[in-house]
């Protein structure tokens, strides 16, 4: 399987072995390692919803702790949280699991109909807690998005230059959307092929939807036959979309809900060619045991694909 | 007693020995020292509130030099002010007393629905004036929160590179809420969660209300059963919401009020866990004996909690 | 021929050996190696229109690595991509053709009356992926033109001090221009004049239509007889208007068309004295052979005029 | 009278030597050398309401030896200008009077509810030119109040640590404020108190009226009686009001008026315990040997109360 | 005459030899060398008009270098141009006359109520040019005013810490003006005020008329009798408008117009005490013999004056 990984580290020919290094260590961590697949476990609802909405459920997730050790007892690949978070637990264990630091977010105190993140930490802080890589947040669609981007252009320059993995979130949302639009295949795959464009090592999108949002996309898919109709279908269009299958892109969870529903979406996305889930409120909102073995059942669905 | 102080800066793992030493100096001064417990003076309301509203009660205090030696005849654990009342002292007062420079500051010459601070001193200030930490002031809720938590993460970067703690007084206010709101106990929890995520040392909150701000908040803090009837009920709530007790959380005396009303008021943060509190115009307001009383009064029940 | 290379490079008399070695390098590589004339492949459809309406015709564009072989296949002087396209074949083309990275980018998520693109890339980066030159898009008639001119200065100074070459896309759009005046010919003579000002090495513009936007300019056209009938008229104006022809100025294919109507405006672009043509979806939306075909049917045009 | 200085020096304990060396340069220049008390004349009005205004009254005045030479004839502790101004006469006057380079001017040929200063010299200018010290313009109640004081904050750290004195014109203005608010008593109180926390060295303001704009401050007033009904009162309390008289406090003469009406202000000023006045149109609008006469008047009731 | 070179160069006290030097190389150039007076061709309008409103009149002048030639065989004392077209003639003409970069400029593509040109080169760039000066565009009177000034001042201060001359266009312009007062003798000579604060050693305004703009100005030029009815009055008000005449003022020429008002304008300019002009369209615009003629004409109206 080794193999895989290789393969997969040779897509980034313009990279430096740090970085190398650190896409190999998350790509050879946990249960999927050596696989090619990920599953990461994402802690940033404490900043995004707010403490109680997000931990109140399973009250062990306000000690930060608790998420390092989940993500490590699960076997996923990378940990991913925000600076306090990450902070909180840097020492204890340094080197155990791949850290991710996110290095912007938003808090749900204030909204508007364009929204932009706040840069909340740095690629030092990054370097001095000994992560395997940074994330970072962009809107395409918001009026703001040009400064996302551009902010994480020299984040991502200075990542690389350091050695970090750069792994984007590329949510679309925004003034120049519609709500079903967000999650629209087309708008879906237009944010990976953006977050590859501004040179993502890793990519993070929703899980898209039939809706076309943009009637000069529409009159393409129609013509040329882009096959959209199950889950699997636009999964493999998003992931084509980002240079042919040649960068990781994996997927969200999006909001809580129940197994069945949650597997059979996984399914759907692992059988579209999907590199992996990053899995938050679905993972660390149940009793501990039940989000270790939702989690397996998930990378298992993975690893059937690998 | 020793002990408490060194389980709590072992929670401050990612942090490099000047700092531990700062907050030790912190958490080892004054009559709570070894306690775990803090009482800080703060007088920035010249700034914010004009000399007259807040000196002329108790004229004594027109003279920085008061202040100082008020903080220091109490037994408090450190002293801030910004950069104007902190020279005005810094030579005479080296090292008697652990400082906090306030690193942002307004007036209320003019007033906007979307407040934000003036920036006005900086790390390099601290340094050479022998502070063992900075303070700064955040608005969630303001238009303009995302730009305080950026500068904020500049200056807490550069301050725990050099050594300094870093206090974080995260005050909800500006036209994504309520007036109400602002001290909503849903609010003043996440208020709290955001400033740890940003990394903050010492995170200063006002006292919470029953009041709840935010539907989707709303929602769970009635399914989970989240106690909020007393104030130590809301105060545990928050300590909680800041990294599950593992960051050292304070409460603001409010506006200046009844000696009964402020005794009663401690009685209740103090039950509910708080790492202590800052009092500024409930202390220098009054006759310089009857304020040391009070601040007497004020530790001793935090060292019944401790 | 050689000896029109060296008359081209004789009228860049400000630029250190560095640039002129890039700007030889492009001008002597291909099928039209020493003509004076160039054709370069850009691909940044994917960015601005989204992958379905860039790729999805002709499938095999959506690997990064298609573009490379094909505009050496083809005999291009030239590749010109963003971030990540480079990026993803940097390695392995390294040295292969003379690549142009395009430093800023807009995507079509978000519309706004007065476009500004996003600075996607930096000339370290181009440095680090071995590029001849940068590439950057300004819209003159923008309200945020001056923006623009001002990150292109920065750019061209850091980048020709580093030896790099400057290729600038000239695109008039924006709130201070009629739909119809983005191509007028007094605009796009006006967007070829301020490029060569800004100090542009290689000057991109769209072919001219017939229509004058500007009252104070249509006096002079018709006072001074200016020729503008035809295509090749306008064209021999527009690099007139760049320092009387001693800047490359090369036209874009625009939208998609038919071969023939294709072929017939490069005639036209030929016979007014263009250097040459930049033609993405014409290229890369047709199949490889195709594609190779009417590139060369256009190289042969350019040649014809050298 | 050498102890007076000593004395005032003395407050500003957290200064290096050679911001002393620069206070004492000024304190005992002039015909108050030595009393603690100061006399400076500014010339700013050319930029501030142009040359006819300010000086065709007195055509002498165009030329910028002139106000030089009129500040060392008379006495005055320091002569104040902007960089062109101060740049004309740098070298043939370099040592022979302190001067203040001032750093931000506004001009009047636009006008806003809510002004802003430009920046117009640099803490290099001020030592390139032989300087004591700079000097900078706050309004506070402006809407761009913060940003005025986050420049001054850059300036006032760079200019201390290069042992240049920092004088502050602190003047409200701007759509927080009435125009009776500008001069009311608790605003011109606040106004000192801001500049000192700020950290200035010296501090500007315009003599206070017994208006009273805040109606939180008018119950202060009020309940503690402050005495506000004489200028000598209002003065103390604005002295007060600036670390209980421990910064040095100077007042503005305001627009040209009577001698008899100015000396008679001057009187109040002078007994309200102010160190000094700037005076600049009552000055040089006058014929030399009239100004002259005036400023030794001035500087008399001053010395009478040193 | 050398004397007058001398006593000029004695106003500039504050200024390094290299400063000096350049503005001596300047004054002892062409035709009027050593007399004091200058007569500058700029060649700013193929930005700022666009190339055929600037050239088809005089084809010619399409080429750059036709601009450089025409300043040299004219005997001008120096030639001024943006970017490009100083970097087109830059190594061919080094040396041979002194040019001016001009470092900002706006295009006639968008307009607005309020200009700011774009800053379009660098001080780096006038150095490695060979340049004698920057030239530098102000609009007072513009909201956007103080970001000009403050653009200038970065700029003056490191071209005078390089050795350069600093030339300013002082152009009152923007809604603070009605459009007659842009060329009010109150606003000229404030103009010309604002630009000597600043800084500049070469100040640039256009011939005032007789129209005062602002109220308090009027009061003024009627009470002190300040003569205003002639051009030559005008002229002699702004030049001791700048330091009672103590900087280098030149005038423009203003629009294109008949060789006979253009040398009765210049008669009345030079009458006035102008140190010289500066006349683009007017020179460049004509058949090149009927050009030099007229600017000896120019030339020998201002040598008579000297």
């Amino acid at each position: 399987m080794a193999n895989r990984v290789d393969e997969i580290l040779s897509w980034y020919e313009s990279d430096n072995p740090g970085v190398l290094k650190n896409l190999r260590w998350m790509l050879e961590t946990g249960r999927l390692a050596g696989t090619g697949k990920m599953v990461i476990l994402p802690v940033d609802q404490g900043f995004e919803h707010g403490p109680a909405r997000s931990f109140a459920k399973n009250a062990a997730g306000y000690d930060p702790s608790y998420h390092y050790q989940l993500a490590i007892d699960a076997g996923c690949n990378a940990y991913a949280a925000p600076l306090g978070f990450l902070e909180a637990g840097a020492r204890r264990y340094a080197g155990r699991i791949p850290t991710i630091l996110k290095l912007n977010n938003s808090d749900s105190l204030y909204s508007s109909a364009d929204p932009r993140p706040a840069v909340t930490g740095s690629v030092d802080d990054a370097l001095r807690l000994g992560c395997a890589a940074v994330g970072f947040t962009i809107y395409p669609g918001s009026a703001e998005r040009n400064e996302m981007y551009m902010e994480f252009r020299e984040i991502a320059e200075e990542a690389k230059s350091a050695g970090l993995a750069v792994v984007l979130w590329s949510y679309p949302r925004g003034a120049g959307l519609s709500k079903e639009g967000e999650t629209g295949v087309d708008v879906i795959a237009y944010a990976a092929q953006i977050a590859a464009q501004l040179g993502a090592h890793v990519i993070k999108v929703k899980p898209p939807t039939e809706h076309i949002e943009q009637d000069a996309a529409r009159k393409v898919y129609e013509t040329e036959g882009i096959a959209i109709s199950t889950l699997a279908d636009r999964v493999a269009h998003v992931v084509q979309s980002a240079f042919d299958g040649r960068r990781i892109v994996i997927f969200s969870g999006g909001a809580a809900k129940g197994t069945e529903a949650l597997v059979e979406e996984i399914r759907g996305i692992a059988a579209g060619g999907a590199f992996g889930s990053i899995m938050g409120r679905n993972s660390f909102q149940r009793p501990k045991s039940e989000a270790i073995e939702l989690l397996h059942t998930v990378m298992d669905l993975y690893r059937a694909q690998a």
